[in-house]
């Protein structure tokens, strides 16, 4: 199968009869880009997801919204449905922003929105977006990579181990930073396999609940002891930054704290 | 050593005697976060680096702007000297923005600088930016994650061998899309080591040079080939994406061929 791109970058003005995939950055409104902002005033419809702030939702005034995410305890909006409305909107003229959090393109299915958007013919572009998978940390204070400490680092959704397995397992122990992705749930395993691997039990581990929003907490303990409390779990997505750099942020925090993230 | 970070995120007003380490993005002036404007429109001093954009620096127009970045042909100034600036900057209760590409805490010596700022005393806050990390792909219409393609990306600088030898001498061939930032001059050898641990020749490879920028260029090629070509290699930092996700953007390319981006 043969698929062609027309990738429409930097647009200028946004044509009708076309799709912004739009990256909204880790959460807090004034961490959307310029452009990003551009889009959503000129846009006549927006289609979002659940990590939306609504204070992003309101630069589309004259936009319809409509919400296409996750909701506990409801069935899930089905992509092709997604697609389906993208492209319908398009085709009739409109000037349409698919509002993705993080980057469209890490973790969040825009390549396969993309690749309908172009079977269908439909002009689009994607806006880059902050994305958690850097943001977290910088927004913990933690750089991921910081000379004589780290020089690389490895991203991985923590969402199903049979997606971690195969790079965490091959992974020269202590050769990158890791951050990981929507990984809460997996900590305990995730930590056990490293330490199993030849990681150091003492290796710091941060985990940033909620990055830039007002609901934020950052949590830090170590691969040897990898428990995070329920309550903690239980409610924004969290990220997960384990290595040496980690020290760098920690230097004067000892144990397992809750700390209300600096605002 | 101990280091009190005073990290100040999200300071609502930029508070004089403080300095806000700013991410500006891939290189263009609107990929720039809102936040990042922000900022720039309050701040009195400004010391960016080679790679920021004309037109983000006239978003503080009221600020004085000092180049600390590389040049060509002339020696770089150094960090020590950098630090020293924003510390008296602020202890003489000016409002700091340290601009730099990209995101301050990837690959930015923004670690470096947080903890000089922090042993002097001087409050300060990180703004994330978008990295090329992820946004180099994006730009150049690559989904660094695809289901059932790539659920993992690893990133490297291409900058020394010695950086980037042991996490890619580790690594499960095909485990994980690998994104190289400033690679270009080591793209022979780093595909050889690839090849030589494993991964397919006919792996395709991605080069995208000033992401972002009216100059950007995508080039595309496969591991067991990875010439680029010397007038290519002289102008724009480059970054290089490495994997299956990348016949997502190349299914209609043939070969090594020289794409203006889209713009």
């Amino acid at each position: 199968m043969r698929h062609h791109w027309t990738l429409v970058t930097d647009l200028g003005r946004f044509r009708p009869g076309s799709v912004s995939l739009v990256g909204a950055g880790p959460g807090a409104p004034d961490l959307l880009t310029r452009r990003a902002a551009l889009r959503l005033a000129e846009a006549d419809l927006v289609l979002y997801d659940a990590l939306v702030d609504p204070a992003a939702l309101a630069l589309a005034p004259s936009a319809q919204r409509i919400f296409v995410g996750k909701r506990a305890g409801r069935p899930a909006v089905r992509q092709s449905f997604i697609n389906r409305l993208m492209i319908r909107a398009a085709t009739r003229g409109r000037r349409v922003v698919r509002l993705k959090g993080g980057d469209p393109f890490v973790f969040g299915r825009g390549g396969e929105e993309s690749l309908a958007l172009a079977a269908a013919g439909v002009p689009f572009e994607v806006v880059p977006g902050v994305s958690a998978a850097t943001a977290a940390a910088t927004l913990a204070g933690i750089p991921v990579t910081h000379r004589g400490v780290s020089s690389a680092f490895v991203v991985v959704s923590g969402h199903a181990a049979a997606a971690y397995r195969p790079i965490l397992e091959s992974l020269a122990p202590h050769s990158a930073t890791l951050v990981v992705l929507m990984g809460l749930a997996q900590i305990e395993p995730l930590a056990a396999l490293l330490v199993d691997r030849g990681w150091n039990p003492l290796t710091p581990v941060a985990a940033l609940l909620g990055a830039s929003t007002a609901e934020s907490e950052l949590w830090m303990t170590t691969l040897g002891n990898p428990h995070i409390p329920e309550s903690a779990r239980g409610g924004a997505p969290g990220t997960i930054v384990i290595g040496d750099v980690v020290r760098l942020r920690v230097a004067t925090i000892q144990g397992l704290v809750p700390l209300v993230a600096a605002g």
